[in-house]
């Protein structure tokens, strides 16, 4: 069985990761209602945060909390949420959303039931463009590469 | 406006924590569904993991693992959920749930559509009584105490 994070790992024009070291990659997600989410996958196919090592723990949280810091500094958004679940790619990542009093589910989790429809697009509320914040996310986490 | 979460440092007979030292607190979810649901909450009212500081931040990612921890040693779940979300509630916290293929939602998210319900009820289907992962809960996390 093929692991779909596992075939990240694979060539960087397979898949749109905007970040990528020895130890972690960080990926865009492409979800209308959701510019900006952002998931942090660990490389290694490994099920559970408590299956890392301390310092494996220590820089998978060290870049999840630079990515939050890039998404709040850029987007200024009304909250962050993370969230390490897996239960149908159990390979470890974390998804760092962020979220806003108009978005499609607030003030409810993004796996819930839609709370409105959001129009115009999400994407065009952004106060600043998503490329932008591409670059702000590689920045934050190339820091922490291993060797930096 | 008064934070439930904030009120959990009042006395603790008010509310079923199972652990608090300075800086945390753990509690049992009471969810009927989710029997070993456990909540770990910064004791002061913060919004982000991101406005803690790195020895503050560590200290909290540690013992959410540690709980992380007693709950596969203890209830051996098919995987571990963890989420901060706090959109209704911005006083940071940590969900950690231990979830099952059995449970009423999996493999979806606790918050998303039920997929099923389940007779007879979660609780009788641990392989361990949940006081023992009251029990367990506590050793790991007063293990970090400051001071310690």
């Amino acid at each position: 069985m093929t692991c779909e994070l596992c075939e990240l790992a694979g060539p960087r024009e397979a898949a749109p990761v905007v970040y990528r070291d020895d130890k972690l990659s960080v990926i865009l997600v492409d979800d209308v209602n959701y510019p900006g989410f952002c998931r942090v996958v660990w490389n290694d196919h490994v099920k559970e945060m408590s299956d890392l090592n301390g310092a494996e723990r220590a820089l998978l949280n060290e870049a999840v909390c630079r990515v939050e810091l890039a998404l709040r500094e850029v987007l200024a958004p009304t909250k962050v949420n993370l969230a390490s679940l897996g239960n149908v790619v159990p390979h470890l990542h974390w998804h760092v959303i962020p979220r806003f009093d108009w978005d499609s589910h607030f003030p409810g989790p993004v796996w819930a039931a839609p709370a409105r429809d959001v129009l115009p697009a999400p994407v065009t509320r952004l106060r600043t463009p998503l490329p932008e914040l591409d670059a702000r996310v590689v920045r934050a986490v190339a820091a922490l590469a291993p060797g930096d």
